[in-house]
């Protein structure tokens, strides 16, 4: 029988893990994807249009790794409708040398909930202003929450503005965000973001573009990781034109179903607008200028889901 | 928490099941893929060098049912070395309308072996010979040993003759297959299975073919159930040129990875040949004239993963 992991025990696994080791950890998740060092072949996906969800599988392996790892994820968009959890999912792993299942990580989503959430502070480590002087958060669910906290371990700026569709949902984001000590103003306008944040998360599963262009202040890291299925789309492709760097997780993916999928199928990105992540960071090109826009397109990559679990595998042992 | 079932009681559950409903299963899930009622992604696999191995990701949904299947399937050949058996896996089952993990079967690949010989006995009944003179089997392994004991519930014959590299292992094979009722003769000369049987199932992994065009009998069914990965082969590409039918389980997936994939690929195969086993069996076009020579290409489809699974899961309530 595997080891059997459930999500209470994951949890406690990774409290005593430093927020440097887990931003470690995704860094080498970017670099080992980029480096060729990972095995990755195409994401796996499901489509349901009713109730609406989909489902992705991510996996591979790293050479040198005992393990390789099968990650299924899922986001049921009605779910909280009926009082569950929109995200799901499970890390399976595997020794390479046998096929033999080792562990079944029961966590429920949690594990790409919180390697989402780290990526997307890893990228503000490397792309971000100089100084942070306000967080802009567009959408009030569960990651504009873990993008927050997370966020919290590279920048010392605690000034946020949150925009969302519910006044409701941004009411209650607002008053879980202040316990965990920021400062949050919200706003029914995306332009109050352009025009105070220099430092913007996109959260949602939009399929039209939420941020627009206008105010946009120079300077800015627009971290988008809502858009990993095809149709999914968060910002203005004016942004995406604007861009002096658009760092992406994976080409392949982010070419495929990310942010600039449709922008540049329609052919308004310049091929020299764009790198990976994993390469910028090990070549030490991330910002050229303070005053350049980047967008870091995320779609989510199986060396996260990888190394994540390793790191429990690890914590348990 | 998923309802988590081992293997023992997976087999004890199927245990009551009769062989026709087994077979009534396995031929709807030729019949639901072909029909488009299912939605079946691409295969995703993952290659280990050394040791060598192979893992499968099949998964998708039948429409109108409860649940999506994701199934894992490893196949790792240097694993009999170590005392541990060639194949491994799992299939999980999500319900369809939350993305909710229902049950882990931790079948160890059990379930893959099982619906993959019942798959070669539901093509012998639909494409096999009005009359099975004997029956010749290339390979000494499992699935060699699970393809026979399924060929019972549709053939009276018990005339066996078996091809393997190995004369210990080919003894072996003869000694546990006459338990179970079968007359079995060893040979070291494949021609001998194409000059006396009129039913031959290959079951080998093997990258170059091992069943020659030689002697080749009017009528014959060949089901092909070992190509399921790019560059394995085990027939000659000329018993596919000479081949009256060839029936494929996923018309995709031979093309791609199938035992036609390189005759195909080669320009050797007429498209007039081709067809789906689901959309013959459901039109009643299966087997022509009694002198037709057959070959039945399986790659093993999902389907048969998530219909195979629900009958576990109704079997268990």
């Amino acid at each position: 029988m595997p080891q059997i992991v459930d999500k209470a025990t994951i949890i406690q696994a990774l409290a005593d893990t430093s927020p440097e080791a887990l931003l470690a950890c995704m860094e080498r998740s970017f670099t080992s994807y980029s480096s060729g060092e990972a095995t990755v072949p195409p994401v796996g996906t499901l489509t349901f249009e009713q109730p609406p969800g989909d489902v992705h599988i991510k996996y591979g392996y790293l050479s040198g790794s005992p393990y390789y790892v099968i990650k299924i994820a899922s986001g049921f968009y009605d779910n909280p409708l009926l009082g569950l959890p929109g995200s799901n999912g499970l890390n399976l792993v595997f020794l390479q040398k046998t096929g033999e299942l080792a562990c079944i990580l029961l966590d429920e989503g949690y594990l790409t909930d919180l390697r989402t959430a780290l990526a997307g502070a890893v990228v503000a480590k490397h792309f971000g202003p100089e100084k942070v002087d306000r967080i802009g958060i567009v959408g009030t669910g569960l990651q504009a929450r873990l993008q927050l906290e997370q966020l919290a371990s590279v920048t010392k700026c605690r000034e946020v503005i949150v925009w969302g569709r519910s006044a409701e949902k941004m009411e209650a984001y607002r008053v879980d965000m202040e316990i965990k000590g920021f400062k949050v103003s919200t706003t029914a306008k995306a332009t109050d973001l352009t025009a105070t944040c220099n430092l913007i998360v996109t959260t949602t599963p939009s399929k039209t573009p939420l941020l627009p262009v206008t105010g946009l202040l120079p300077g800015t890291l627009i971290t988008a990781m809502g858009a990993d299925t095809i149709g999914k789309q968060e910002l203005d492709p004016a942004i995406l034109e604007r861009a002096d760097l658009i760092a992406l997780d994976s080409r392949s993916q982010c070419i495929h179903h990310g942010e600039i999928h449709k922008a540049w199928a329609d052919g308004l990105l310049q091929e020299s607008q764009l790198a990976e992540v994993g390469d910028l960071i090990s070549s030490g090109r991330t910002r050229a200028r303070p005053e350049d826009i980047i967008v870091a397109d995320l779609t989510g990559i199986a060396t996260q889901d990888m190394l994540i679990s390793e790191l429990v595998l690890d914590s348990l042992k």
